[in-house]
């Protein structure tokens, strides 16, 4: 098969990279800044820089961009597309995004499917990209419409480059687990690192300030973005946070012991029931 | 030199098999549980298991106990120490035990430095204690009166046996920043996995949240007492996080894309100014 993957970042690169690595597939490379594309094809990274025209050549389509940039690039070159091509994104945000670009696969009669490869680093661009990125993670996929077989063909091809879990649901589902799951961790983060306490840590730390504050060195822009995008389950989870630190906290506040240790144990149970 | 552990859990076990692969001491073994003392015996971890009455053979003693069970320990058998030992202890509080210990030592004529390895495990007990477990970690010492030449002899052991920082400090210097690099990620990690959607995670989480939940496996009796020993600086960084919190769950609400992104570039700026 012919693959493009559009925008060369941590994501885009990782994909092709794997592509490159575990598949005898070609891998055609779009990206803006072509300079880019250019060090993607020196590293063989991908086989063929490409253009929104030659969209037309790949059997499936690969959008790794910020969420709202998926949509304008399909709005204006969706044209070129092949109806019997698939095309996916890799956005962390579906409800927003998955019927826009849901619609734009009828107007132009290709076949969408939405995915979310559940991997990452706290560095972005294509000189963070990795081949392994992917390798053991989850690989989300909300079909949105999209036939069986489509929906098989990006698992198989998901489990080729690595991923060891594949999960198939609704948007809605996705968004709501990972507004618990991604985007909490990483407004807690921030929120954490922001304490006057933390330009002074070193040499009083050890793996839980390194686990609790490693996301907050994060892309604000991306992140400001995905957070508006699924606002309702993100404040959800802030409130249902709120209010258990809440209780915790007035357990130390009022020196209830008995209390404060049968909350611990409350989270040392759910920890220890998923076998963590 | 000879050196006695008292406590043969994950931090005392460590200490036993760091000494024991890394130092020509000999280590002598004490444990309420019996059984403990003689698996530590069996796999070479120490060299003799002591009791009480043999703590005057050891020129230092490590005690790897709960906070108060230290003081209650020393309070019955400080008898047997000889006057020309070192005491230490290895709890993650300091302002509560020290000056106890201190004047404990004050009553039986031994030295007492206070000392914190900045390491450990979401297990507890022997069996999770590793001769590795302190390489590159922070070794806190609060000399608490002890002079000089007594805090370079511990310095000197801690480096021995693998860890990678010593750091002298105050008790209350100690507990203000535990309470942030330490406490606060624990609190969290429990409040956290408290969500409703938490025992669903799995097919949609990755790196941010097995960080952010990791420490929740707590030991709930052990760490209610260190917070509430710890109370004050922790009720602090907790208010502290709130705010933060605030600040970010209502950009997020009035959709202020703006200030949402110039806080999240905060966090980002922290991280990036300590080089992490």
């Amino acid at each position: 098969m012919k693959i493009a993957v559009v925008g060369l970042g941590i994501i885009g690169g990782s994909y092709c990279k794997a592509l490159k690595a575990y598949t005898p597939h070609t891998v055609i490379g779009i990206n803006r800044t072509e300079s880019v594309a250019e060090k993607a094809l020196a590293e063989g990274a991908i086989d063929i820089i490409g253009t929104p025209e030659s969209l037309g050549d790949a059997d499936i389509i690969i959008l790794c961009m910020y969420p709202q940039a998926c949509v304008d690039f399909i709005n204006e070159y969706g044209k070129y597309i092949r109806s019997d091509a698939i095309v996916t994104d890799a956005a962390g945000i579906k409800t927003a995004l998955c019927p826009q670009l849901r619609k734009l696969s009828e107007e132009y009669g290709f076949t969408f499917v939405g995915s979310h490869p559940m991997a990452g680093k706290e560095k972005n661009g294509f000189e963070a990209s990795d081949e392994n990125l992917f390798m053991g993670a989850s690989f989300i996929i909300t079909p949105c419409g999209a036939d069986k077989m489509t929906v098989n063909t990006l698992a198989s091809l998901a489990l080729e480059i690595g991923f060891g879990t594949i999960k198939v649901t609704t948007p809605e589902e996705h968004d709501r687990m990972i507004a618990f799951t991604s985007q909490l961790p990483h407004v807690l983060a921030c929120a954490y690192v922001l304490s006057p306490s933390c330009p002074n840590h070193k040499g009083f730390s050890a793996g839980s300030y390194r686990d609790v504050s490693r996301v907050a060195n994060i892309n604000s822009k991306l992140w400001s973005e995905l957070f508006l995008e699924n606002r309702e389950p993100l404040l959800e989870e802030l409130e249902i946070l709120y209010k258990n630190m809440s209780s915790l906290y007035h357990a130390i506040k009022d020196e209830d012991r008995e209390k404060l240790a049968a909350l611990l144990e409350q989270g040392h149970s759910v920890k220890q029931a998923l076998g963590e």
